[in-house]
């Protein structure tokens, strides 16, 4: 694609049209030889967007409580753009998966993009595409960024890293589950939402967390965001706009407490070293390729040359370049 | 420790003493900062041992067999160096593991140096500390280096890499065992040893391993090494001096075609890029802790710079070292 073409779409984009938008995630996600450029013409355009992370065990009703949500920020005026990040599917696009049918209620709003992306078999998975895909949706103008991860595990830690705030959701009576999810959660969850609320055992729920929250706060030193709970029934619409209101509040502490810079350098700091680290090893690979490493190996098989020497003399190719 | 220290050493593992042996292994399996010192230092005195990976899944008498072909080495006259790799132990050392307590018979044998290597945890895992204990006792004078994995999966895989030949050893009636072995088990076996010969099915096995054996033969192309069945007792040591017959053979055939040099070459491309990667990590790691990629990130929160920008300063400051 021709520069001239990549300016078009960037600014064909930035108007809001779902297909250059749709195009440029495209073309992100798959590590087009572009993605620099992309980067470089969309940074001027970001910063703005607030990046909420949605995570927890499946069961809890999170595709349902995603578009309670929706339909609570479009109501407060707010364009969204979702990202449903299923680290368990090899397949990625536009397409929506299966679950996330109930979201097409969103599907004809202009002020809504909602995208699927697949992480299995992406080198870096999760943490390498979804900030680029970010980055899409923040210079196209959309006022909050939703990333909502289907699985469990490491890929709520990586949505952490990504999000001003992350949205942990539980529901009653699943056992072991909130029980496995324990350990983690309260370290990641900035807002607690517990769905399903007119379930039995929902107020055993919220009691219990209250219990870690309490148990956990001893611990912290300084000034700190005491995590809300919010009750939710999703499936009813009921508790979004409390949800809404709990993020506005992370987010005004967030902005107070000078956490919300540090979080974004944090972020930044994370992504430009998975860039390098990335560009070190395609290099590497090169190298690999050729005929030096080759060469390097078979003085060392020669006993000419002992393998930290080799490495040593690889790495000095490197810097060459 | 002083370099004089390390030249001491050195020369004490070389006359094969075995405590001078268990602590270089120690230092290099611990990523020692003298490490590379230690391979600088051992590379004069390589090239020698025949490095024979050992692995199949669990239940077949690994550790017996590992015995048995031991005291086959032993009469043959050859001093062995085991490597007894477990990936599930995070605890590493000297000390013998608990089905390895029948290897004691060969605790007092001055040819004979058993070590217990754990990978859990290892930054890079067995490939990364096997290499270099491997290059220790080839360097003390080993005629033969055993690598038995413990596990299965991938330690099955990065065994392959660092062995001339590998012996993969099966028994009668493992099931489903045997079947989940099979995918994997062909294209890195050189040698097949059904144990526990004696036992209902044992023929049973040795038919599936030829048919898959002759299946698999008709895929190839130009000359190839046809995998000899060994059948064992190794409770009763029996058919380990065939195992040792058919290693030889295979050593034989290795170095006519020119494969050996190519396997070892091979693996010394794994290794010195291994180390070049692990160097490159550690220095964006130490950027990392410095001011400049808090600077680069600052920068990028700031949108005056895109990641990719950044990424690429952090690699001109790499180079510039």
């Amino acid at each position: 694609m021709p520069a001239t073409d990549l300016d078009e779409l960037v600014g064909r984009a930035r108007e809001g049209q779902p297909r250059a938008v749709a195009r440029l995630i495209s073309l992100v996600e798959d590590s087009s030889p572009r993605v620099a450029d992309i980067a470089r013409l969309l940074t001027p355009y970001t910063g703005n967007a607030r990046v909420i992370g949605l995570t927890g065990p499946p069961g809890v009703g999170k595709s349902t409580s995603t578009s309670a949500l929706l339909t609570a920020l479009r109501s407060a005026g707010r364009r969204v753009g979702v990202l449903a990040i299923d680290p368990s599917s090899p397949f990625s696009g536009g397409a929506l998966l299966g679950d996330r049918i109930r979201m097409t209620e969103h599907a004809t709003d202009p002020g809504v993009f909602i995208r699927s992306m697949a992480t299995r078999g992406h080198l870096g998975g999760l943490s390498w595409a979804t900030p680029q895909a970010v980055r899409v949706l923040d210079a196209a103008s959309f006022d909050v960024v939703l990333i909502e991860t289907v699985g469990v595990g490491q890929s709520e830690v990586d949505v952490v890293k990504l999000a001003d705030t992350t949205v942990v959701l539980l529901a009653p009576g699943m056992g072991d589950g909130i029980q496995a999810a324990k350990a983690g959660v309260l370290e990641i969850a900035d807002v607690f939402v517990v769905n399903k609320a007119d379930r039995d055992g929902a107020e055993a729920t919220v009691h219990d967390l209250k219990q870690m929250i309490s148990l956990a706060r001893r611990e912290l030193r300084g000034p700190s965001w005491r995590q809300p709970i919010v009750r939710t029934i999703a499936s009813k619409g009921e508790g979004a706009t409390e949800v809404v209101a709990a993020l506005d509040s992370h987010h005004t502490w967030l902005t107070a407490h000078g956490e919300l810079a540090r979080r974004r350098s944090a972020r930044a700091r994370d992504e430009v070293e998975a860039i390098a680290l990335r560009r070190l090893r395609a290099e590497l690979a090169d190298l690999r390729d050729g005929d030096r490493l080759t060469d390097l190996a078979d003085l060392v098989v020669a006993r000419e040359l002992d393998p930290f020497a080799a490495a040593e003399a690889l790495i000095t190719d490197l810097r060459g370049y």
